[in-house]
């Protein structure tokens, strides 16, 4: 027993990465972030000072300057915009769609253009033909969909514990319904929101269309809708009218945003959230919250006087939800340069309580991680699985496979019910659980830098 | 390395408590919550068809009425009362108070009296003296604070990762404020909402008075206004007017209320939630959601149809918020029947995430909790520490103090937000997050009964 308890201990110092410093030291990240934390105040700014910011906008201009000027006075060593060329995408000023029964019972829906989707060019109209998924549509006849309104209806399986894997199951029929139903001849698709309540927001979201596809418009109703169309169509035909004067432009000019400390070397820890959002709500969760978490971590680590082994980078990236252009051209950019990435961080699953980090990484980087358990379990933060880092970041993996990668996980039960919304506003986000955010962002990045070569 | 191997194997076989079986039962449990969950319609109904339960009150009354009908709708075994005697506090129509600066100005101030307190008799007013702490009011003099109205401004250590523990920090002030002030000669006392946040919303909660003393009024006011009070303060003297007529009447006849499924043998695990409230809000958080979490682990239990090995038996304890009689009285009635406790389980933490377990029990019970953890990690569960089990369930452990008590530990960086105020409704719990913690409840009652003997 004795011989156990020995080995257990040797076992036990041996995968344990941390020293009392180590604790000490995030402690003081979290008082900071708790007493005197600047993400609550910087996110209402850009929620209510800015507003949302598609890529393109002139609230996305507006929110580049913002940042810059925020990272410009928090005296990092070196804040810099790096040029991008994105998508530009308009919602348009016509955005209605009514259902109309046998008996000429009329209703107005609440819906949302998916982003990306082309106009209706005038009001269109057609009888809706309910699908469930995307491959039931694919095994529709064309003489089935000809010249109807594709309605995709696959509601999130809510016996999934992590909502995002809910979510992702249900990703196609926004994504690609509009090319599949296109293909059939059908006029036009509308979704059941992706969401995990029933309630009256649509939820917008990218949508694409394949190389020379007969493009057809894309919307999302909301939830609640969803389900009343599908009560109608249990009684009888149904003529969807709608119009949408949605419109892709020419690509312009954008910017990353990027806030620096150096290191002792030249290796390189970037983390970030995205400065673009949809066009709807505040982008306040999705992701006001990722956007303010980094900026945070980078202001407390100075704050604290904090000497890092590596350069230390924040960057706010521009375009995840169109295009991905600032994650794509931020990575490309790295390798022109050269630069050496040991790391990076995402926060983009909102600004609710942080419970760990997934890690895309090797297995003994997945054990690595798993080795500062003990410690962060003081913060409430217990795990630590392998897993996805982020849209922005993944980029890079392409460029430095061997790098680490981590997304910070957050509590995602209430996410995807303000996710893509006009719901997703500031007031949504509480001030704790975002502070919390922001200091379990400072932490990681203090342990990667201590602990990566 | 092979031995360690073979010998680490050896170690997590054997302190691994869970068979293939648990597992699968457990993933049904959570299918059943989250898929065809009554939790949230209940707790709807609760709130909505009941609305807040102060004890003593006709909603108490109801509420007794609505759980007794609801437990038989389930087919449960046995559905009883338990007569209990319970203390009656009523707050009565008047609830005023305003504060007047030097100049003349003129606020009038959001309060709420604590539970128990006496009423003005009338409108009173007094110099306002600031005092940041229990301690810090001990140590003044009969002169400097007779006739006055003694203002505790002391707020939540905002450090503090668990917000319990600010809250358990600042609950002096509450539960003692009226004594120390009284004994100094104070009319009144008014104090900072016992709050993580920053708003409009006054806290109530219970204060009372040590035998044979002075009793004088207390009342909360809202952060805010506690905020605008100290400001004032710092430019001359304030004098503080205020009115109620709250009242304690004799004690009443009451109820807790349980339902039963019979074991295999005599032995009991019990577990509940409070159906009593504060007479503000709708009582949502605290503790409606304990309320329909321990109704819905019963009725997934029986609907999965499992046969128990011990009696399992959920009680909806009455009066814990002034008074615990209904604790007490489950306790000391369990005992006079010889009843055998090996197990109780309490949720009255809030309708929140639910992440784990507090422990109030042995090393042994406390690892043996433990060794489901990687089980219950599988639905997001980590966090078994040794703690506290929960106000109602915690006078049993007086007279089976070898019993293992469990608290369900559940988010908390919200919950202070709302406790105890007009803003604890329906509309302020997540359907999903409800759900989880009544599937929490029903798979460590399954875990309990499975492997105590």
């Amino acid at each position: 027993m004795k011989k156990i308890l020995v080995l257990l201990f040797f076992i036990t110092t041996t995968i344990t990465g941390f020293t009392q410093s180590d604790s000490i030291f995030i402690r003081e990240i979290y008082d900071e972030a708790l007493e005197k934390g600047e993400a609550y105040e910087n996110l209402r700014s850009l929620c209510k000072d800015i507003g949302s910011r598609i890529t393109g906008s002139a609230e996305a201009e507006m929110a580049i300057k913002w940042g810059e000027k925020l990272l410009h006075s928090y005296g990092f060593d070196k804040v810099y915009l790096q040029e991008i060329k994105v998508p530009h995408w308009e919602r348009g000023t016509k955005e209605a769609a009514w259902i109309i029964n046998e008996k000429g019972a009329t209703f107005k829906l609440d819906i949302l253009a998916l982003g990306g989707s082309v106009g209706t060019n005038g009001l269109i109209e057609g009888e809706v033909i309910q699908v469930e998924n995307i491959d039931a549509l694919k095994k529709l006849k064309k003489e089935q969909v000809h010249g109807k309104i594709v309605f995709l209806t696959q509601a999130f399986d809510q016996k999934q514990i992590m909502t995002g894997k809910a979510y992702g199951a249900c990703f196609p029929i926004r994504g690609q319904g509009a090319n599949e139903a296109g293909k059939l001849g059908a006029k036009a698709v509308v979704i059941r929101s992706l969401s995990s309540t029933t309630d009256h927001f649509p939820h917008t979201g990218m949508m694409s269309y394949e190389e020379g596809i007969n493009k057809i418009p894309g919307a999302a109703m909301s939830t609640e809708n969803a389900d009343l169309l599908t009560k109608w169509l249990k009684n009888g035909k149904v003529v969807l009218k709608m119009e949408m004067d949605c419109k892709t432009f020419p690509d312009v000019i954008s910017y990353n945003v990027i806030g620096e400390i150096k290191g002792k070397d030249e290796k390189i820890i970037s983390w970030g959230g995205h400065l673009d959002s949809w066009d709807v709500g505040e982008g306040a969760h999705d992701d006001g919250a990722g956007v303010v978490h980094s900026i945070e971590a980078l202001r407390i680590l100075k704050v604290l006087n904090y000497q890092p082994n590596h350069t230390l980078r924040c960057v706010l990236f521009m375009n995840e939800e169109n295009g991905n252009m600032g994650g794509k051209s931020y990575a490309k950019l790295a390798k022109e340069k050269n630069e050496e990435h040991i790391c990076a961080i995402e926060s983009d699953r909102g600004g609710f309580l942080p419970i760990g980090f997934d890690i895309d990484g090797s297995i003994e980087q997945v054990k690595m991680i798993n080795e500062f358990k003990n410690l962060l379990s003081n913060f409430e933060l217990y795990r630590f699985n392998k897993g996805f880092g982020g849209v922005d970041i993944r980029p890079l993996k392409e460029y430095y496979p061997n790098m680490i990668q981590l997304g910070m996980t957050i509590n995602s039960q209430v996410y995807f019910n303000y996710h893509h919304t006009n719901n997703d506003i500031f007031e949504n986000v509480n001030k704790r659980e975002l502070e919390l955010g922001a200091a379990a962002m400072a932490t990681m990045i203090y342990l990667m830098d201590k602990n990566l070569k």
